[in-house]
């Protein structure tokens, strides 16, 4: 059987749910840390283990490039590469062809780049996208798409849609089915509600084990980025689970776990930490700010990282001035903690019918001063 | 009592032994990785602990600038602030004052100086020194001298270890005795037989809780280091401690330990880890040569750390490559892993009277391709 999702309770709009893959189950609302070449920025796999992750992303892009999908696969796959062995999610790659690579030119068949690394020329198709994603072993394949801009006329986003839904259909029938293994859909469209109902229909009339809401966290806002997914969860099957991609703060993963969102992956809590900033149960920390510098509280009272076991925010604050690794190493790992405690809080609350008091508090807790 | 010393074992020239410490017992010969401002590069405090070390140092010159002496006094001393709940040693400010800070002016009664990193101005003094490791809380203080620059002339090494010597009874005046705190004596003297002996007499005078070798690995050559060892360790009391300051490669640990040396620091497996190179078993590796890039195996069969048990050299030459910062991470890791290994082999060697066979069997490991 290929990858499953199986619903255990519903609290509202919001789902609490279990994914069942090749590598091991996942307990959702989830969010997946980022992995982009083959590793957790700053943290060795057994650090990320110990956060309660259970599931990260791998990017295509990077890994294609650095050290190569058939290098990987020589080696036995990504999860042997990276000591990562539950399930891994890669993304198609798509995406960051457009936002890194030089000279991409695109075409109805794929696109055309070059390296941002070497300079070295390059192509990727709906085909190549999800044999690479093969050849890394990834859990979860997406579908190669185009991540529709933002701003975008309709006319724009429903061309760019309907090119996503020719490469979706390419793709399914390149990709090999596994037991446990799974490759999801993406539903493009913009803003556009109709747009995003033909979208919909289009990917579930392929049929994918799961369905993912692209080209949102682009720009569009919080309010834009709510509103799509007013309309566009209610058009996916119950019965998959469904990822929105690149998403997000805290405040923008309630709002969509509200809106029925299952799975989240973001580079924000990686890349804060390793610019100094800490999620906390108060808010967002500047580590920088001098009002750290003598202050022997941890980040968060509430958090049991080693960040907040073991040191004070002084010591984090000097850490982060000296510019020591062990900053970010910190950082990053505590960040990736709230977030995971922050999903099983949803989680819990979900399954007790109690999510909207359990939001409302998390959220006044940020509200607190720290 | 103050910080002691027991000698447990001696064969040839090398000998095992226990420094009894007020945050615990190090077995002896030991190498301290180096914490220079309150964190061992790269390195959790826990995943310090894990590689079996079990005393670092820290860097009076760095940390009396950030975050400040006081601060860390106010915080609760060094131990609390890095979660190193072991011994310290911690060295004078002296070195880093002539090797790192600006428009440095020395005269009889001590340095004043430029800090490198904002410019502010600071004074030390045999004194404040030992008032600073005091506010540390350093299980060893370490005296305040001048190292003599290497070469140097007889007159100047004369003129430079004098010098020293009088600013290590202003030191021990200074020091605050308390139990199973110490403070370390430094011989001076450069190459020069005469001047060592001049110098181990004044603080054998002086008496000391243990006596440092200081003022090699300056640029003399491990030939001249060791000869230096030759005549500088019999001058020194056999129930005291004997630290050479800043060795080494694992040779000229291995040789300095055979010359009667029980303690170790240096950069060298902290710098070359961030530089990508590894210390093994069967040699050093290079990390970012491209004939590890598709090698499904260890770094070293041998090792039990981290990066061994769970990684490729394939994955840390990717790392590497892609200057991931969890490339720097395992490989200090391993590194350290790898000294503290080499110290426990030698000590074992040690009492087990055959020190000159497991000192030959692992430089041939050195020689054997890996």
């Amino acid at each position: 059987m290929t990858l499953s999702y199986t619903l255990a309770a519903t609290d509202g709009g919001a789902r609490a749910g279990m994914l069942h893959t090749a590598h091991g189950e996942v307990p959702t609302p989830v969010f997946m840390p980022v992995g982009t070449a083959g590793t957790v920025k700053a943290m060795t796999a057994d650090a990320v283990r110990s956060t309660g992750a259970r599931i990260v992303l791998g990017n295509t892009y990077h890994l294609m490039l650095r050290p190569g999908a058939e290098r990987v696969g020589r080696l036995g796959g990504l999860h042997k590469f990276m000591d990562w062995h539950g399930p891994i999610l890669t993304d198609s790659g798509g995406f960051q062809v457009m936002s890194l690579s030089a000279l991409r030119k695109m075409d109805k068949d794929g696109v055309t780049f070059q390296s941002h690394i070497d300079g070295s020329k390059h192509r990727l198709t709906p085909e190549r996208s999800i044999e690479i994603q093969h050849l890394l072993d990834a859990d979860i394949t997406m579908s190669f798409d185009e991540c529709t801009p933002y701003p975008a006329t309709h006319e724009q986003a429903a061309k760019s849609m309907r090119l996503s839904m020719d490469w979706a259909a390419r793709g399914r029938r390149a990709f090999v089915e596994r037991p446990g293994y799974g490759l999801f859909g993406i539903v493009q469209g913009s803003t556009y509600a109709d747009l995003r109902a033909e979208s919909a229909a289009a990917l579930i009339g392929i049929g994918f084990e799961g369905y993912a809401v692209g080209g949102l966290a682009v720009g569009e806002g919080q309010e834009a980025m709510f509103s799509t997914l007013d309309f566009t969860t209610p058009l996916l099957p119950t019965d998959k689970p469904r990822y929105l991609m690149g998403v997000g703060t805290p405040d923008d993963i309630i709002g969509a776990v509200a809106r029925g969102i299952d799975m989240f992956d973001c580079v924000i809590p990686t890349r804060s930490g390793r610019m100094g900033r800490a999620y906390t149960s108060r808010g967002v920390l500047n580590m920088r700010n001098a009002r750290h510098a003598e202050d022997p509280s941890p980040l968060d009272p509430e958090c049991d990282c080693p960040a907040c076991t073991n040191h004070s925010r002084a010591y984090i604050h000097h850490l982060i001035k000296a510019e020591e690794m062990l900053g970010p190493m910190l950082l990053t790992w505590h960040n990736i903690r709230y977030y995971q405690r922050l999903m099983a809080r949803l989680r819990e609350a979900i399954l007790a019918g109690r999510f909207a008091e359990e939001a409302a508090a998390i959220r006044a807790g940020w509200s607190t001063p720290a």
